[in-house]
């Protein structure tokens, strides 16, 4: 029962985080929405900076769900299992609205003020950069990648350029700016 | 003198807001770093939203100071003045301690509750991909394009990496993640 309401204020935190930000996140409002008592938020949570760092670790435990999905899918060519994994996130961007990226619109907020979130967040792109490299690598094991690449450098490269258009895709609520993104990225490889 | 108050208001209020964020932005602090009474800020700004508008309005004056010092470079290339219009933000970021963007910052940060800003900053946006565009348009007719490539295209996308990318550098505090990006694009571009 208490894991319940823990449970439940993390997925409906995650939600109007994404949507309000860090600073426009009322805890009154979470509580409100979740009808939790106040009591039981503080019980779970020391503050509202350890809610947040524990709404990011549980968008993370998603994000690690995807890459299994995508990278462990080997019905696909290594570069393809990369591309899955970003349209899957498409996909959840999709059903929510077309808000974007969590970890982009927290690390784009506080970075500048807070260094527990701007050290986090690096991590957790650094984290997801490091599993799409693995996979980069092997795409040029198999030849899909030319020898001179560096998997390294283009899973940063490309999950910098996903973050810029998932913003694009938050201004315009449109999925466009991500595909068209993906398009030119793996076209780019292909030719290269 | 009140021209100078105005001007102080928003030029601090760059820095101030780059650096905080609009809800972390306290106006006591501005006028404090200011030195400027309350009842002077609001001679000059119905609103903090209003400040905020106008201090967009002041730093998209830099950016068209920037897109015609870069894109009216006729000793540049076509393609080599679209290059020099990001190695110009680039070095704006580098005095800025790599701070990133404040349309990206500020459009991220608001747009999933302010439709303001978010019209206002995606607007921002097509500004500056439409210059990007005449430019990239001429590169074809040069032909430093394929003809096939979509001008308006290539400028959102750019516009749209560089957004992720200067996210990333301000994370890292590290100009990289700018320089890998614009390689990784104009390499694409000339291989095309």
């Amino acid at each position: 029962m208490k894991q319940d309401t823990k449970e439940r204020l993390l997925e409906t935190g995650l939600g109007m985080l994404l949507q309000h930000g860090y600073n426009d996140l009322g805890v009154q409002a979470l509580l409100q929405e979740t009808q939790t008592p106040k009591g039981s938020f503080y019980h779970h949570f020391r503050s509202k900076e350890d809610f947040a760092l524990q709404v990011i670790d549980r968008y993370m435990a998603d994000v690690h769900k995807g890459l299994e999905l995508s990278l462990g899918n080997s019905a696909l060519s290594p570069l393809g299992r990369v591309r899955r994994f970003f349209e899957l996130s498409r996909d959840k961007y999709r059903q929510e609205g077309y808000l974007g990226c969590l970890l982009g619109g927290v690390g784009q907020e506080l970075s500048g003020v807070n260094e527990v979130f701007r050290h986090r967040i690096e991590e957790c792109f650094q984290i997801i950069a490091a599993h799409l490299a693995t996979c980069l690598e092997e795409a040029r094991r198999q030849g899909e990648l030319p020898p001179d690449r560096d998997p390294g450098a283009l899973a940063d490269l490309l999950v910098d350029c996903w973050e810029g258009a998932a913003l694009r895709s938050r201004l315009r609520g449109d999925p466009e700016p991500l595909e068209t993104m993906l398009d030119f990225y793996f076209s780019a490889l292909s030719r290269s």
